[in-house]
Parts: C-alpha cells; sequence; structure tokens
C-alpha cells in the first residue's frame, strides 16, 4: 500500500498515520520526496479495512493498494488454465464451447425444436431462461420450475448440458437441481446473498458481467463464488454501458485477453446480448474465436419473430447452421493455438 | 408506437408487418414517407411484447414506442406529489428530510453516540447498515440481526425513525421487523425476485438509482414495487459511474427535476455515495436543496477514521452540525418554495 | 512516482528500471515488499516522459505518478481565488456573474432584442456564436464576421461584455477583436493548436469542458493556455456524456467544488447544455448557485421556437426574467458566503 | 419525422405545430393515439432546423428523426464499398492493409530502422507522428516539418505509403506535400475547421473516432470532408471512454460490421490505442482481422522502452514479426471471405 499526504503535512499528521497503519499490523518505509511525503507500508493485514480507515484521515490525499484485491481467481494463485468437466464436456480446455438456445423457454415445441437444432449444428449445451430478469414488471416473467422441467426434457432428448439462469438465493437448490450451470445475469453480478449461496450449490455457475462493472469486480464477484466453496466458475463478457446506442451493449471485447492475464477461469462471449441485433452476431463470434475465448453463448430461436423476448438479436436455425459452418476454420486456427499453448506448458 | 420499414421494402414486407401488429390487437395507420415506409400503430395491448415481435422482422429498422412503459408511478397518473407518513415524519410533502448515520452498524457504543448527535443536529431518520454489500467477500459483511436490534434500541432512545438495508429477499421480513423503510442499494435496484418481495412488506422502501441505471429504469424498479403491492416507494440519486474518477460517483442532480416532471414520487439525494469525499458532501448538500430534493441521506460517524466501511466520505458530529447550520437557510427558502407549489395546486 | 514490479521480478529487472528511472535525473527508494517489489522514485525531472519510459518496461506492473500533472492553474501555486476584471466586471470574486443570451447570432433584431433583455434583467454579459461548431456539415454554420459586428454593436448599446466562441487558431485574431471573452467549445477542449493560438490572444478565455473529458484533463488545457502566456482561463461545467439519455449531457455538478479545491480559476455552469431541456435550467441554476459556482451562461432567445440552434434548451424572455428573480435569494446567500470566506483569508 | 404531442394537448397547440412544420416545406400525416397524439411529417427540406423548431415548442414530448442524418457516406447512397488506390495499394478491396510504425517520428535513426522492418514484414504503409497532440503543455509536441522529412525519406527508402496526423487547418496543406494519407486524431474528430480543410487537400484521410464520440458521429465528420470535396475518408475505431480502467480505451470492436452495414468507408483498427498495452495487441488484432476490418494500424518501435511516447503499447520488431506471422492463416480467411463478397456482387 502507498499513502500520499497533502502538500505541508505535519511531522504529527504523518506520525498520526504512521501509527494507524501499524494498528492494522503493517509496517512502514516511509519517504520523503521533494514536494509531498509518501508512505510506502509492507505486511499482511487486513487490506481494505486499513485503506478505508486511512483515506479517512483528513491529511491523507490518496492510498493505494498494489498487490490484487482477489486470491482463488488470480493467475497468481494458479498458473494453468482452469478446465471443468460437465456433462461429459471440458470447458476451459481444448475444445471450443458452444452455447445456444432462446431467450425463454416458452412451449415444449419450441423448446426441443430449439434443442435439437443447436445440437445437430453442433452446440453442446442448450441455453433457455425459465426464471426472466425483465425490466418492466408487466413482462413475461417465465415459466418457473415448468421451464426447468422442459429443460430437463430435452436434455434427455439431445444429451446437451443445460445452462439456465437463477435470480434468487430461494431458488438455487431448485434450479441446481435441472441445470449443470448456473447463470447469473449481468444485473445480479454484485447481488452478494445470491453469491454466497452458489458457493455452495455443487454446480457449476457463470457469472456475467455487470453492465457497469469493471473487470476488477467480475473477478471479486467470482472471488465469492470460490471463497463460500465452489472453484467451478466460468466468466461471461456479455456488452457493457456506454454513451453508444448503434448497439443495444458496447462489447468490450479486450476484456477476454485481460481476464485471460489474470484470472485462470474459463471466459465465455455472448455476442447476442452484446450487440442486441442479429445481423452483427456472427461477425462478433468470429473477432471471439480469434481473440482466444473458451465458447460462445448464442441465442437462437425457431422462430424469432414470435420469441417473447430478444428476438431481435436471435438467430433462426438456418442462421444458426451456417454460422457455425462459417466458424469452423476458426475453430481450428482456435484449437491448434490452444494446444500448442498446453503442450508448451507441459514442458 | 411507431415503425419505421428498411428502404425499399415490398409491399408484402410492409403487410406481414401489419399483421403482426394486429395479431397483437393494435390498429394501423400507414403513412408512405419519399424515403421509407413508416408505420403509425394505435391502440391498447402488450406492448413490449409487441415491440419486440417487430423489432425482431427482418425488414424492420426501427420500432419506437411513445408512452411511457411505467404507470402507477408516474405524473400522469398522479398529478400531486405524493406525501408518505414516516414515524410521525411527512417524507414528500413541506418538511425536507434529514437521514443521516454512520454506513455500518458496529458496535452499540458507535450506533447510540450516532443516533444522539444527529438527532439533536435535527435529523429525522437514522441511517446504519445492519446487511452490508461488499465488492470482496473478505470485508466487513454487517451484523446482521444484531445490528438491527441495536437500530431499535437507537430508535427508542431517540425516536429516529430507522432506515436500513435488505440485500436478498429472505431477509425481508426480517428487515421490516425493526426498519421503518427499507432501503435497496444500487446494486440491487433490477433484483426482481427482491423488488416483488417488497410488494407485500408493508413498509416504506428507499430505491437507490443503480450505477448504471437510467431514470427509466429507475421509475421501472419503482413500478415493481407499486405494482405488487406496495406505493410507498422512495427513489434515491446516489451517483451514477462515469468515466470520471475524481469523485467516488458522478451525481446526475439534474435527474431530481427530471423524476420529479416524470413522477410524483419524493426523491432523496445521497450526497456522501455520490461524492466519496467528505469536504464535497456540504456543497453538494446546498445544491440538493436548491434543486428540489425532498431530502437528504448522509453519511455521519462520530469517528470516521474508525469507521469499517465509508470513513473517507463520512462527516464527523461537529461537521455534521455545522452543514446543518449552513443549510438551514436554503432550507427555508425550499420550505417557502415548496408551500407556494402546495397552496398553487390547491386552488 | 511509485513502480511496482511485476511478481517474481529479477534482480537485474529491478537494477534495469532503477537505471532508467536514474537517466531521467530522479532518485531511487526502492522497498521490498512481502508480495512485490515496489520502488519509490522521488527529485526533479521530466515525469511524463520518464512514466511512459517506465511502463514501457515489461517487468513492470505498473507505474503511477504522485504529483499533479498541471502547475499554474493549480491551489499549490496559488492559494487565493483568480479574479479577473473584464469590461468592469470582476470574475471570481464576490460578484456572481450571468451571462445570458442566444445560442447563435442570427439577425440584427433578434441579437438587440436579445441583449437589452438580458441586460434589463440583470445579466453582465451577452453570449451568442458567430462561428456554430455543427454535427453535420449541412446546418447552419453561423454569421461568421457579420455575427461578430453585430455582437459589437449590441455592447455599444447595452454596456454588455461580448462572450462568443472561436474554433480554429486561424481566427483567434479575429475574434479577439470584438470579444471580452473567447469561448472555446467542448469539442475543441483539447484542439492544441488552438489553445497554444489562445496564449497570446490577449483576451480572457472560457474554457468548456470536453464531453468525455476528465476534470483532471480540463485543468491541463487550462494550464495549455496559461504557460502559452495568458493568465485569463475561466473553466466551464457544461455536462458530461454517459449513458443517460434522458438529459442532453449529464451535468457532474460536483466538479465545481473539486475544482475550486485543485484550482484557483473561476467555474461557470452552463445548465443549458448540461440538461437540454428549457423546464430544467431554473431547477440547476439555483443548484449552481448554492454549489458554488461563480456564475452561470444561460441560452435565451427572444422565440426559442424560431432559434436556428438549441431552440428546446433556450429559455424565452419572461421565463429568463423569472428565474433571475427566483434566483436573487440564492445570490444573496452565496454573496455572503463569498464575502465570508474573503474576509478570513485575508485574516 | 415523428412528432410526438404532451398528453391533453389542445387543437390549437396541435394546429400550431403542424403550421410550423409546414413553413419547412413538410407535409403532414397527423395520427390521434389513444393516449396521445403523434404527428408524422414527410416530405423534402431542411430536417435538422424543422426538429430544432419543432423541439423548442411547449406542447411537444419529442421529435424523432427517421432518415439517416448523413447522405454520401451512406451505404444507400453507394452500395459497394468503396476502395481507394493509394501509393498503389488498394484501401477497402480484397488487400487487407498493415500500417505500423512509431507513435512519434523522433530521429532519422529511429524512423529509418522503423520503416526497414515493419516493410520487411509486410507492412504496406508507414505510421509515425510529426505534430503531436499532447495532454500537457510540458510534453514533447513533435518535430513539425523536420518529422515530415524524415518520413518522406522513409518512404523513398523503403517504398511505403506515410500516414501521419495533422491537428490544425494552417497545417493541411503543408502535411499533404508529405503524406499519402493525413490522420485526424480522435481528439480532433469533431474540429470542424479541420474537417472543411480536409475536403480541399487531395489526399487521403484518415478519420480516427472521437474518444465519446457515437458511430453516428463518425459518419457525420465524414460527411464534412466528403461534403467538402474529398470522398477519400478512412474510418478508424481506436477505443471509446468508458468507465474500465483496465485497458486505456475499450475498444468498441462492433462497431466494425455496424459501419459495414451503414457505409461504403473502409474500417481500419488500432489495437494499440485501444487497448494501451503490448501484450494485448496481437490477440485484439486477430479479432479485428476476424470480425472483418479493411486493415490494421500498429505501433511499432525499434526500442519502446525509449520511445518518447506511447512506449507501453507499442511492439517491438520481433514482437511485431511474430504477431504477423501469426495473423497469417487468419488474412487468408479474410481474404477468402472478401474475394466471395466481391464475386457475389458482380453477379
Amino acid at each position: 500500500m502507498i499513502i500520499s499526504m497533502k502538500l505541508h503535512s505535519t511531522r504529527e499528521q504523518i506520525d498520526a498515520v504512521c501509527a494507524r497503519v501499524n494498528d492494522f499490523g503493517y509496517k512502514i518505509h516511509s519517504i520523503e520526496g521533494e514536494e509531498r511525503v509518501v508512505i510506502a507500508v509492507v505486511g499482511v493485514g487486513d487490506v481494505t479495512a486499513c485503506l478505508e480507515s486511512i483515506e479517512a484521515m483528513p491529511q491523507v490525499e490518496r492510498a493505494v493498494r498494489i498487490s490484487a484485491p482477489y486470491k482463488f481467481v488470480s493467475r497468481e494463485y494458479r498458473k494453468e488454465r482452469s478446465v471443468f468437466r460437465i456433462n461429459n464436456t471440458d470447458i476451459g480446455g481444448d475444445n471450443f464451447i458452444m452455447m445456444a438456445g432462446p431467450c425463454s423457454v416458452e412451449s415444449e415445441k419450441q423448446i426441443m425444436e430449439s434443442a435439437e437444432a443447436v445440437a445437430s449444428a453442433g452446440a453442446t449445451f442448450l441455453r433457455g431462461g425459465a426464471f426472466k430478469p425483465r425490466t418492466s414488471p408487466y413482462d413475461f416473467q417465465g415459466m418457473a420450475e415448468d421451464g426447468l422441467k422442459l429443460l430437463r426434457k430435452a436434455k434427455e432428448a439431445t444429451g446437451l448440458g443445460i445452462i439456465t439462469e437463477v435470480m434468487s438465493d430461494r431458488d438455487v437448490d431448485l434450479v441446481a437441481e435441472y441445470a449443470d450451470i448456473l447463470q447469473i445475469g449481468a444485473r445480479n453480478m454484485q447481488n452478494f446473498a445470491l453469491l454466497k449461496a452458489l458457493g455452495k450449490c455443487g454446480r457449476a455457475v457463470m457469472l456475467k458481467r455487470g453492465m457497469s462493472s469493471t473487470v476488477k469486480e467480475l473477478l471479486m464477484s467470482a472471488e465469492y463464488v470460490v471463497a463460500h466453496g465452489n472453484p467451478q466458475v466460468i466468466l461471461c463478457e456479455r456488452g457493457i454501458r456506454t454513451f453508444e446506442t448503434a448497439t443495444r451493449n458496447t462489447c468490450d471485447i479486450a476484456c477476454i485477453p485481460v481476464l485471460n492475464e489474470l484470472s485462470h477461469l474459463p471466459v465465455i462471449l455472448d455476442p447476442s446480448h452484446a450487440t442486441g441485433k442479429r445481423s452483427l452476431v456472427p461477425a462478433l463470434s468470429r473477432a471471439g474465436v480469434a481473440i482466444g475465448a473458451d465458447g460462445l453463448i448464442v441465442e437462437v430461436h425457431p422462430c424469432p419473430e414470435k420469441a417473447v423476448s430478444d428476438g431481435a438479436q436471435s438467430l433462426d436455425i438456418p442462421q444458426f447452421r451456417k454460422m457455425m459452418a462459417d466458424l469452423k476454420p476458426y475453430i481450428n486456427l482456435w484449437r491448434a493455438s490452444r494446444e500448442a499453448e498446453m503442450a508448451a506448458s507441459v514442458r
């Protein structure tokens, strides 16, 4: 931790800061700058509490933490990529993951048709919401447990793994009965009661980045789940909120290599929410493969114009098939590069 | 609703859109523009579902909703300001509200000292978190029910109303036993499970605007609570997230008159979170009074340097007293203006 | 400057960084942290160049500058507020400044009518653009020198000082002939060629904050003008660009006390561009006075519905008169507080 | 244009709006909604002026433009991609463009070494700034004309085309003497005096998107250059400013397919400024190729640690060579796809 004092701090003020730092179990290296006093702090302790306390002192200009605030999710904790085996598929390894399906589970016919189509086109996970976070209380809120049962039926028919959203800590156990991966939506990324419950759910979790969350906050939320007992966390970039309205969100695609530098957890890209527009999904999907995401989650609907939600960003089935075909050479390049990386790390 | 078709749409494509609109129970007024076809839609129906469906049609350029998506919280539904009587105090009327207290309840001594100090300086509500949303799983998470009990004790001693945060739908009933106003934090503004539970809690709710939520989304979240049975919703501006880092958040102060134009609900300003810096709180508080907020919620701590959270933005007790004294002439102007408005609306 | 090395840096890597730092004339205080090496640097030199060089070194995690990058505009350089005497009016002292007038100079009739109306309502500066920055090449681009001549005529008739925009370093001398204050628009805040030319123009300059510029960048742009020879710089907050679209921009009103802490330069608030909506201007103006701005710049037009630009945010003349009357008690409080501050600083 | 009136508008208010619309030469289609009156407007006229005027009328809720505000740069104006032949290279066709070189021209040795290295690795344009936009007046401002002369020398030695920045309309003719492409920096994207001068410079122009500019504003700035006489405009995405600080800017990569849908102009991606970090450049470059950019502009320096600017984001020469080799299979896929597109458009 580095503390810089305001100009013209007195000896007593500096001593008071040092005393407070010592209270937290840290040691001091004080440095007299030409212009202002800077205090360097070393040791092990409760960094956040110490920082908060120091920053509240009137003569302190700024206190900056040097070490990362997360631990278990960091590359420093674990050098190799995490690989999770879920429904007989490795996520995070040398297998590019395709999750696809409708925004919401709407009916048996719709979900079965979707599941069969995406499975035959090469997807390995079926997405579909049974609990839907909707901005308006008057919009369709999802089929709840009935939807989960239909997802199970689709799984039995196709072998696809199931990824579906959970919105409340109350529902974690219920959803965990049916799903292979519990999805946490962007609006719940910092629903800490939910994150804690996920720590004990015994299922993999996919954490979508909040609309205005930094990469660091995404990792802190992942740390919540891991610290509460569940190491199987998958990260997902789905676009952030900016001033630009030409797309539904702004895809911060460069966060994927950033996350790969900082963390060992797998990262999935959601080109459907990131753009909000069907015609942009194939191009952004190619970019996601090329930049090194571990997989994609894509909205596909047998009849997007009749979808109860997100129709504008859903591919129809022929469009999804064409996209899968077009992605093939990119996925081949991806696999070669991933295999080379894994071979290198073994050496 | 207004639908604009892509250039060179064919007759069939236009007809298909019109047919879909009719499916939702709406009527059409089609207009041939010089450059592109625009379709105006009138009638009553499920606007969101219709919009989503239309936007998913390939020949549609854009579909724009004209009417507001919320109803009960709008000025059109209720012309006069809502006034809620809570703990013998009117919120939303001609009484400027001051809520004050520490970020977290830390100990009996701390909360009793805070309560007495803010009460004697003129506050009418005591704030203090028993359940704390913390970015890191390693930070202090609050005293939970023990904290709520201390808040009740402080209320008994001072007569102050209690406002405190609830983070999960599971805890709504518990917190409602102790609090006069349930506070929903910025990170939970779109925790829809929680919003639904608040609809039935029998207590007033203060909804903090999400860090990246629009004014419209804030009103939609309020609509959730009202539509689920609870009309007593207070809105709170606490700063939004932008590129600027000189302050903790960016206070969108102009949203206060915007909210007053769109809604009848009271609006509180939180200058502590909006700035993150003690020295800026008095100036922003004056601005909040002058712009017409219904009240302020301010962090005050007997010893900010020892606070477990948010010390840097907490006033100490003498600072709070001085601020209250300095605000007095502004509050007098506020009251005169509010009384004039109420007198005018009676006529 | 504080440099933190990546984990597991070798002795040679650390030495290489120290050697580079020495190349720039700085001295080292090296500190071994428990987790990672942090290097503190003191002395005087070319900070930016040194920072850039250090950050380019592969084993460096981060390099942080401690001192502010600006000098002449800082409070540390000058403790008292700067007061500029312009057209017999003090800006920055105990006189609240009102600048008002139309967005563009459109005709003699329009500008004379505007000038007389705002002068009689109490404004001391007339605003009005002769060179207009317009997003579209097809929109009205201003009357250029003819507009400047009309402004001079309005000044002769009313005694108002003139503030008007200059968009290119080519036009600085021309505009300086007619104007008392040269206004730099938000889009030109980092037009460095223009800033340099302003250093030599012999007139006061009002620098509007860029739409996505930080407070620090605004001060750096002011520093450009001062460092090139012109100390008379006035800052202006006019709203920044965020995700919120309920207002034209988001007024970062808290930047006013922030700027007052960091700098001695006067700060003006522009509530018209900040909101983009006439009905919000009076409330935000009150907030601007209360928070301690040195003045306001407000769009006023004799007939907003016929304005060639910005009609929606312009007050008409009766509205402006009413606002001036309503502001009077707030301005009285402002003056009392400013006088108290000035009296205190004399002691 | 679509105008929606406030609720409860009177007949006279509606008539007044219609009369104003007629003044601008437009025709009316009035539609009575159930809830509010919406007026549709058709015809040809000065849309912006009409919109501004209508929005200033008190009973108008909102006025929305339907047609795009730009013309020459739109796909509707020109269906095929624009291809510009510059220094014997086609930009916008089936040739992927690599522009590379240092941030600033620093010395003859530096620029010659850079030029030879990037040419031998496969680049076809040399970048390098002679006029540098720097946030601080105390930082290196570029070698000016001496720098331009060195760029010419590098061109003579290697055959590379030259792209370099111009910052003021005063310097356009000078820079046009030396450069093949004039680069406009993000901070000058809305320097309208400069854009107008570029309309007459007789050279291709690369327009970098402003830090907080929308896609639509970027196209409007391109429209300025084209409308003033110069059709050779290349667009460049270099990252926008958001709340995220893990990268220097946030790369809005999805704007590339958006721009391709809206416009026929070529689009270049700048992964160096978009990330600000050398280690992220290769991954983002792959994504740029995969998503369909027409080329990349990359910072390369013989010794990044000694660069006077942007060292942290510059590749050194071996890194650039490796990146070029790694990109090859992606560029092959790019070319195949572009050739297929061009073949299809011929049919």
